[in-house]
């Protein structure tokens, strides 16, 4: 299943996306968050479905939100694919590198992005989302972890790589977090349709490709990820992790950093696109 | 003003302190949160205890709960005792370092905490925390950025640093975001009631002193603080800033780490004392 958070930023309403329509789930939750993807929300959208309750609100002019509302936490896994951690300058790690951003990053897929105040180096990333759906501490293998995913989401995982690494010393959090840095969605889609292990993810600024790499690249995996997390913290439903970035970002050297009036386009291959435009 | 959560766990009810008496917010607020915090919450609360009709809920037997339920963000600054820098192999940082916690390790001061599993270098921090008043982004000055703060805390910034140091490419939240890892309160303390510039904090394990320096030490003040944040992230009401920790850690070399039984109080001047014993 897909879902999705329709509407103005603040006032999205959640709906499931079902071939080109959009039904309303206002019945079943007031949106798509860690109680309904840990409650049973999904099963139960899945049933209105298919008793046809579910309203029908499609219509040609939508505003997609982020499809998770507010996370308690965004986690994100840094350098891994082997490629992005060379072109970073890095080797390849040997544990899971992790950060956080913070949750109020978090914004529609398609909303415009300001470039920070002070930035001269905002970077884009795209990455495979993963949402927690059921609350994850201490699991005991990469197996037992894929249960406690609630589905898949397109994050770009937006960086100022002057914040990131020259005025923190060397912690990266400070330029991952400036307003707008995580646009998220257009879809949550639910694990059972997607294999998160081979998704083409592709990036591209102006209408030219800058990444193109597969999550078979990945160096830890959707499960060994959250297995490895779980042992460090506790992941709350609803819970955002970004899984890494594969080679061809600015901060490699080969293509100019954002500025205002650039287009960023991102997708992951059955999770949906994204089009973000970068103003002053 | 004095502010503090009491009861069991999830259930705590908001409370003014006066004196050695508690009188319930419950008819002002559900909660001590952002809303509360940046909606003229204190000016009522002293309104109402003036005018005589908070109910006095004074007992004996009281657990708090953190001082602020869920903050969107708990943002910690590295390094900002030149004398911790020294004793962790670092320079002074020329800029404020800052990295962050989970929300979800924010507990009560009193609460017992587990060491967590694998943990061979659990570690104690007492220090200054921030709690936001009012929305900040891009600030104009530090001087500024004091209308923006809502109160103070102790806070407990443990960390686990193999976790910190070893296990995630030098990226430090792996080790700071256990479960239990961020004790916060007996008290949030309204900025009129405390000079933050000069309070004495000291931490004790086992009844052993550990630390005992000042605020006046620290590299980078309150405003400071809250100002640079606001130039890479926006914060919001209810957000927790930890504001680093004086020498006297085990990271130095000098004590054991923490093992299960053992007994930590910290203690901020004018805010309040903690007591957690950690368990297996």
């Amino acid at each position: 299943m897909k879902f999705a958070q329709i509407g103005a930023p603040g006032a999205e309403q959640p709906v499931l996306v079902h071939g080109d329509r959009h039904y309303s789930l206002q019945s079943i939750t007031p949106a798509i968050n860690g109680d309904f993807l840990s409650n049973g929300g999904p099963a139960a959208a899945a049933a209105a479905l298919a008793a046809g309750t579910l309203p029908d609100i499609t219509s040609d002019d939508v505003r997609y939100g982020a499809p998770v509302v507010r996370p308690s936490a965004v986690v994100c896994v840094g350098l891994n694919y082997a490629a992005h951690a060379a072109e970073s300058g890095a080797q390849p790690p040997e544990h899971p590198v992790i950060f956080l951003k913070t949750p109020n990053t978090v914004g529609g897929p398609d909303d415009a992005v300001a470039i920070p105040r002070g930035s001269t180096k905002t970077d884009w990333e795209v990455e495979l989302g993963i949402v927690i759906g059921k609350r994850a501490s201490y699991l005991d293998s990469p197996e037992a972890a894929r249960d406690h995913i609630g589905g898949f989401v397109v994050v770009d995982d937006l960086s100022e790589r002057d914040f990131q690494l020259n005025v923190s010393g060397g912690q990266w959090s400070k330029g991952k977090s400036s307003p707008g840095f995580c646009p998220t969605g257009p879809y949550l889609v639910t694990p059972d349709e997607v294999d998160a292990g081979k998704l083409r993810l592709r990036s591209w600024v102006n209408g030219e490709i800058r990444q193109d790499s597969s999550t078979a690249d990945m160096i830890f995996d959707v499960g060994t990820i959250v297995w490895n997390l779980s042992q460090y913290m506790v992941l709350e439903p609803g819970d955002l992790i970004c899984t890494g970035t594969p080679e061809g970002v600015a901060l490699s050297g080969r293509f100019p950093y954002l500025k205002a009036g650039d287009v960023v386009e991102i997708e992951v291959e059955g999770l949906g696109r994204q089009r973000h435009e970068f103003i002053a």
